[in-house]
């Protein structure tokens, strides 16, 4: 087996995060309009679109703070991790288009229902990847970092999928809600990114 | 607290700088014509277009280079850097819609009001990260500049953002004036970089 | 002759297959619905668009995983090698056009059949590029690699586009078939990327 | 004033060439049809923007390619190379839209006179931040390279944007003329990248 440098692989995927997390502003079109109060109207009509724009760039950025904080405890990479950060990327460089479904029906209450739940079954399907991407890391012995770090981020990827499957389970019912629940979980790992990290009863 | 090295949060950020500044060319569509009169005249209508590409692609490139700038004496990150870098890049990142909304309306009279509003409040609105990015970071201990520079930079990010207030509260009453006083003071950071970081009474 | 190092060339290949791979899901557009149950079915129906995205993002993510490998091996750069790359990232960067082509042709079995030839064909003219590249890289005395590696290579170089004519040639005669084959191949280089480097009765 | 190294931005150049590069595809509509017949005839009807996809990505690497070279002669950056890299960089960047005025005139002999014309008019333009880039560079005593290597490029800069002017004025009366004479050009400048910054009777 062979172990590379992780440089390119981290070059290719802050790529894949900023293009990403940039391609979500083409989802706001310009509105058509003939004067300038309708003009000023429908500007603030596309809230749905602004939120949505707001929620998955602040998510995308996370995830890449996550994905740079997990690579400097990875210090080599084998093919394996290069395939599972391949398939990581496929479902988070997916998120434009669920956001975009959010956009467009997040402002209609008939159909924000469905719009929501594949927004947050979305956020929550990326949960899949990253925890392969860390189990298989610590099996390989690619992972370089103290005792206390390693069980941190082990513990934040056994358990840190819960919330995002409690807001998708709530979307079902409560849309508006579960929107809420995603903001504030978001808002959550942009303040206390360390907190979650240490499991139960730790130091 | 956990400081990191700036490489990735700068590769990241000049990942979507160099994004959203080449996106702004999709915004203009290229125009149906049946003879080549007609399709002179429809690439020659695009005026609006064209100058609303112009204008966005220097701002986002001065800022670009002001980015640039600050990281050089920003010599390490903290989480709270990365978040307020964030929300910058979010800011900036949303400068291609508000452009897409001048070159469609700068053309007609009716509209051009709320547009170029719009537009100007846009990039006034990057004001707040930009300062909160400085404040932080000297706060936090993470400048490493000489003091005449810290100095210079600090008094920048308190009143660099009056100019833009300043086209934004014109735009209401004057639109054209606006869009030329946008025009002039991007041309202005474009030619004098380092005057305008000069403290009043400064060296 | 000029002999460069590859730094610059890797990153304007990475920028290049980190944007083709992401631009992807720009293919994939929220459809219109009016009530919850409408919206549900209406992105269930879109499989085909979740299949080309998933299908093409795995195979240029495994193209940009070989690229990687490759330039382990060839050291230094000469201006042809450049070239070589540039017409091979111009059939790669080609690939989001025939993935949106399937994409809108896969559910339909009137249309399938040339959306496949054109999906598989379009794949395997990367194969040109990716060989002349090796080719140069060993006559220009470009490659430094132990010699089984580079006898693993050359043979991977000389059949490996032997798979991709095969699910052309059934593209014409039965699509599912063609689309089934891409995505077992695709599978088979994710999993056993060395495997099929070895020559026959190689160690 | 204030010389920095060239490295963020080589990363930010990359960034929009790699951008732009790749954007050239989304101007590549996948085409309605109904039958296997109707979509292999309209897939074959697309080759004005298969022939502006290739020409105009093969124009932008070589410009890329060329960019890299000037720049390893430029070892030091000071405020004025940014802005002016950034004007040569907005006008790189304008070229997907030429190359979507083409793609859709290039096959009705009516418009295809203008669209070229506009095209050809296009690259001709990014000769100007070209020239002032290494005029400035040369006077600013940032370049650093042998005498001969030096004259070169200065005689390259000076007369290498005279055949792009001759495909302008062409374009008026011959547009298919001088389409073949951009596409030779763009050929001559891939095979031949040395030779024309030999100045006449040089080493």
């Amino acid at each position: 087996v062979q172990h590379a440098e992780t440089t390119r692989l981290e070059a290719f995927s802050d790529g894949i995060f900023a293009i990403a997390i940039t391609l979500l502003i083409l989802e706001v079109r310009a509105p058509e309009a003939h004067d300038a109060r309708e003009l000023t109207r429908a500007l603030q009509a596309q809230w749905p679109s602004y939120t949505g724009y707001i929620l998955s760039f602040l998510i995308i950025g996370v995830m890449w703070a996550n994905h740079s904080h997990i690579f400097r405890l990875i210090k080599r990479a084998d093919h394996m991790i290069g395939m599972i950060n391949l398939v990581l990327m496929m479902t988070i460089a997916f998120l434009p288009y669920p956001t975009s479904v959010l956009a467009r029906n997040a402002g209609d209450p008939a159909t924000r229902g469905p719009a929501t739940l594949f927004y947050s079954a979305s956020i929550l399907v990326t949960a899949i990847p990253w925890s392969l991407l860390w189990m298989h890391a610590l099996r390989a012995g690619l992972v370089d970092a103290p005792d206390d770090e390693r069980d941190r981020m082990t513990a934040s990827f056994r358990f840190g999928w819960l919330p995002w499957l409690g807001t998708t389970l709530i979307a079902i019912v409560a849309p508006t809600l579960s929107l809420a629940g995603i903001a504030l979980l978001t808002l959550y790992w942009m303040l206390f990114p360390g907190r979650h990290r240490r499991p139960q009863g730790g130091r």
